[in-house]
């Protein structure tokens, strides 16, 4: 059974009591979100240990960081090492999106990471083929093989481009777009439809997806192929009529008892992105909305986890669930451990700035303030999102005859207002 | 002649005619806006040589830098550099925050700098008398000398916190406030009033100050006190109580002919900010708004860089028309060098990504984007907020056999598009 066909049957399953306990809303909520897939529970039913991790309305907004191999760089002790590290820094699910090496070697070893894990299966479709072939020679009966493997051997969500139809591409020809087709996925499938001549298999081919995605309870990921990639292109035709088919395709996956959640841009100006929100949750009818980036400029490469960071947070403070994170290398190299440390604080710092707006966890916020009026450092460090780096700052410039720091000195406000307390 | 003066008699100025041309805005248009009060030109008359910096409506979004010593750390060379550091990662102005070692030398060194300067006069007065005295024993007389001698000196602009009267005070104490007072300035001067029983002396004595500001140009940084310093006490009754008075002294301060801008808050929850522009351009008469922020959430020290970007990002957006920038080693000590560096980027990328909304400065992300379909490194490089972090990430991990990069390799999707068009 799935998370859907149980919610559906009024059933409260483990999965919902855990996430309850998570996100402290009672079962019987989380159960009728799940129902009217306002809500996801990511875990494949194969894993059994997994915890179970919930994204949707109401409840905190989840983090997920990209690792993987790419043809440059095939280390999956590294991958693993960053996995590690994204998880201890917050990242509630890992994404897989490995282009390099033995993937299904490399996957095996990913999903013993203790959070949801995601593929994009198209990825090894592609990678298996061209070493023999053009992308355009990869057979439906391949990718859909590689969709039950994947499913079977426990991946708990998959993004599936089955929005960018013929039509969409078309769509996208006669726009006046920059950057045309930036999404990995969506550029393979659009070369394969293209050279030939045929629908995008992951549309005609919707509900064979769909019986291989109720029986594992893998969540799809809905992914937008279409997502711009600049500023320049944002919120265009080619990207809202992909959306369009996304939602009509949310409807069909709602009756199969599939859970759901559909990708979103993207590059775009700062205040393109509540509409961009808005559209996503009338459309989709309320689906939960993963959005990359928003990047709201496109001149800060080495510090695109700041531009995402900014989009990212008010992305979520308008109603987006999810934020995949982005790290300092993106458009210019595979991360590091370390870009990958800092892709996700910069993250969890959005998705928690999105929190308070909603009231959530904003205990956390006044325990610092308090430890900050005390001057009380090992509280503040121990509140802190990231306490060695805030220690690393401290101890580098650590004040020698004082409990303030050396910004102020003496002159610290919090100091002289003790005095005047006196 | 102050430029309000010129402006309001029709004179065009040179300054004018600078800011003119940076902008893109014709100069009449220009005359008008610091006519009324909605843009100031940074620049004390007695700098003969500086060119003059435009903020306020219409305007790139600008942004300011703070250096300084503390008692903890005199180092004038040090501060210098980052001075020279800030200019060369973009930084508008520079303000001077020195609260150790010889004020008045250090100040002088730091008017070399080719950017305008600003000051908060308060802390020189606090940390001469301090020497030999409680705060509290400060004269008046002092405080205006010293203005007036940093007015002699070159400062561009000063921070003057006239607007927290006793009334305000008394308004904070009746708050559940939990950082209570986190402004320097602010905290100098409540415990002057609070221990003298006597009004603010910067409220008091408003016209002495307006007096000096219009003899050399000083445009006046009315400073907020009481800006909330943490996500709790954010826009209470004391905050707002100080703005009111600071827009009745922005009327005063006009009929003076003198340029004034309004110091805004701090630490807030995103959902706040619209509404905090909103109040300071109607109270304050559409004056241009200086904000240090806002951070939007207080549990990423060492990350307030990235909390203030977000917060600032949107605040310019609805806006805000300067920043102040914040520093990764905000909260933990006196920031380094680099720490200068990392703080002017994230708040250039802030300005940046508001003035795209506003369709400013968009060729630029229009160019990155050709470039990057076009897999062009060097106009990547070229076109960076900072090319030297750029190429560092990419040599890190440059790819030997193909110029993709080491992200998707021989799957970019750059490449596979290109691919099809053949």
């Amino acid at each position: 059974m799935s998370q859907l066909q149980d919610a559906k049957a009024g059933i409260i399953t483990e999965e919902i009591q855990s996430v309850s306990l998570d996100e402290g809303i009672p079962p019987e909520r989380i159960r009728k979100l799940v129902t009217n897939g306002q809500v996801v529970i990511l875990k494949n039913n194969v894993r059994a240990g997994l915890k179970p991790v919930g994204v949707g309305k109401s409840f905190r907004v989840k983090v997920n960081a990209n690792i993987g191999t790419s043809p440059d760089c095939v280390n999956i002790e590294e991958e693993i090492e960053k996995g590690n590290a994204a998880v201890k820094y917050g990242a509630d699910t890992i994404m897989d999106l490995s282009i390099g090496g033995n993937l299904d070697k490399i996957r095996s070893q990913i999903l013993s990471l203790p959070v949801p894990i995601g593929t994009v299966p198209i990825y090894q479709a592609v990678v298996e083929s061209r070493k023999r072939e053009d992308i355009s020679a990869i057979t439906e009966d391949h990718i859909f093989k590689i969709i039950e493997k994947q499913a079977k051997s426990g991946v708990d969500f998959m993004t599936i481009h089955s929005g960018i139809t013929r039509r969409v591409v078309n769509e996208m020809q006669n726009q006046d777009r920059i950057t045309g087709i930036v999404s990995r996925g969506g550029s393979f499938l659009a070369h394969w439809m293209v050279e030939n001549e045929l629908e995008n298999p992951f549309y005609s081919n919707f509900h064979e997806i769909l019986d291989i995605a109720r029986e594992y309870d893998v969540t799809l990921s809905l992914g937008d192929a279409l997502r711009p990639g600049s500023i320049h292109d944002s919120t265009d035709r080619a990207q809202v009529q992909e959306l369009i088919i996304l939602g009509e395709l949310i409807e069909e996956a709602r009756k199969e008892d599939v859970q759901c959640i559909v990708e979103g841009p993207g590059h775009m100006r700062m205040n393109e992105i509540e509409a961009n929100i808005i559209l996503e949750k009338k459309i989709c009818k309320g689906a939960p909305f993963y959005v990359l980036g928003p990047i709201v400029t496109d001149i800060a490469p080495g510090y695109d986890h700041i531009t995402s960071a900014i989009g990212g947070a008010i992305a979520a403070m308008h109603g987006a669930d999810f934020l995949c994170y982005v790290t300092p290398a993106e458009h210019l190299a595979l991360p590091t451990v370390d870009d990958v440390r800092d892709g996700v604080i910069a993250s969890k710092i959005a998705a928690h700035a999105a929190d308070l707006t909603n009231q959530i966890d904003i205990e956390l916020d006044n325990e610092m303030a308090k430890a900050r009026v005390d001057l009380n450092w090992a509280d503040q460090f121990r509140l802190c999102i990231d306490p060695n780096k805030a220690r690393e700052f401290r101890s580098r410039r650590t004040p020698k005859t004082h409990n303030a720091c050396t910004m102020c000195g003496e002159f610290c406000s919090m100091r002289i207002l003790k005095e005047s307390k006196k």
